[in-house]
């Protein structure tokens, strides 16, 4: 099947599994419910759920399993999304283009949205739980716990980002920025499909190499694109991160070497996953797409 | 024992436990760590980890097995106190007498401090979870479904008292409110302690009842402090209710019915623990103790 067309039908296959865990009812927190829509379904690329559903199909068919799981990542994603884009931290009046949570609402409802995305994740996990119990219960119960401290590095990541911003920062520091707020959620994907796929030790440590090169080429592409892009397809202003003096991939090895850098890192992801032959089909094309994407 | 004798040991053995989850190391989150440490050991009366010691106690010894879970919950009281303080939502600089998170912090500091300690709360109960694999499963994951749904019940009463802030709203709205926001940790703390000591669905039942009913004495007195308090006492002013408007316990049966149906309520709250005899001692004074605090 053509990349872009198995892509679509990924997205839609989680869009319809998240909504069926929207509230819409006349009930007192009927706003809330709308606010956590808002950002649910504001058409995000649905990068984290995709790649739990095709790592599960490098080893298995039937993603009826990795659902709950595939749920739960998109609106752990969502909360960090709302939470980032507040007032008190990044101050964004706009994302993709439309309004953020907290303009569209009003801040107090933003956060407790966040909150509650956050809180639902687990929710949704521990029904799941509930409902398997004496059955796959170990693999899901690894699973709970590589999931929540995998969220706690993505807002430690957040945390210094935010801490050191418009500061210069060391290499280690940086590092620590893109492994923890990018790469961990990616990571954990990834290992989720996996581990739902009672795939083995040693696959299990190549898909983890594979989510985090293309979570670290994920990054230099950011950084590329906010130096060179298109400001009307992005949808934000390009060039801030110079004017802040940011310290980008970019900033450290010119525009030439972060291309040749994501070049590279692109191979080496895609190098990892070969062994899975025509099956891993998908996830080289999403490689490069992440290379290849402007925006 | 003497009740608070008892009272300030429980307190201490929460406040060892929590010690435990507290980084200290050089890190690039430090200040994060810091921020978390400076609300969770503020010295909260720990009422809900109390609770969760307490009734597992009237079945059996060792409280070891609830200190996870009394932690947890602990985590998520102070995620909500330092959400609830900040500017987008009460917008509050001091909690009993000292700076409130993101006045002593930063703004971004303390959405993130908040959302890290509700994180955090299923760190700690995934791990316990792995480390029981095969081993009291099926009451520890009933635990985490009533955990997770208890906790959104909080952040959904939190939205509701914040939407209608100011507004007049109905008998069922206000209910809805402290149902939620306050009586939801209360009653799973009852449930976990009971849950863990495996109580009968009678058992549960009639501690759930109990903790219901100190869930709303706990209500109507804040709403009396709130009314006729000691300022200094409190660390807050007193009359604000009045001032705003807002529906009350006090405003809808007046002071005098408001101290009555205070007094009721707990009556018949420790009614339903009666039948524990001796081993409910503990609770009977804690229902009491709720009833007359001055702060």
């Amino acid at each position: 099947m053509d990349f872009k067309e198995e892509l679509k039908q990924y997205q839609e296959h989680i869009n319809n599994a998240l909504k069926n865990y929207i509230k819409k009812d006349k009930c007192p927190e009927e706003i809330l419910n709308q606010s956590m829509e808002y950002s649910l379904m504001a058409g995000g690329k649905r990068l984290r759920p995709i790649l739990v559903m095709a790592t599960y199909q490098l080893f298995k068919k039937d993603i009826e399993i990795c659902m709950p799981f595939a749920v739960a990542i998109e609106m752990v994603h969502n909360f960090s999304l709302i939470h980032d884009d507040l007032p008190g931290i990044d101050n964004d009046d706009f994302r993709h283009g439309k309004l953020t949570n907290h303009k569209q609402f009003n801040e107090a409802t933003a956060i407790l949205a966040g909150d509650r995305l956050l809180n639902n994740a687990y929710v949704v996990i521990s029904k799941e739980l509930e409902n398997s119990v004496n059955q796959d219960m170990t693999k899901k119960i690894k699973i709970v716990k590589e999931f929540s401290q995998a969220v706690d590095k993505m807002i430690l990541g957040e945390f210094v980002d935010t801490e050191f911003e418009g500061k210069q920062i060391s290499e280690e520091y940086l590092e620590y920025i893109h492994k923890n707020k990018t790469a961990a959620l990616l990571i954990l994907s990834v290992r989720m499909g996996a581990i739902l796929a009672d795939a083995s030790q040693e696959d299990l440590e190549k898909l983890t190499s594979y989510a985090e090169k293309i979570g670290l080429a994920f990054q230099i592409k950011d950084d590329i694109l906010s130096e060179e892009g298109d400001e009307k397809v992005l949808g934000k202003p390009v060039g801030n991160d110079k004017k802040l003096g940011k310290c980008t991939y970019v900033s450290k090895y010119g525009l030439i070497g972060a291309k040749e850098k994501l070049e590279k890192i692109t191979k080496e992801a895609i190098e990892e996953i070969k062994v899975y032959k025509e099956k891993a089909e998908f996830l080289i094309e999403l490689a490069k797409y992440i290379q290849n994407r402007n925006k």
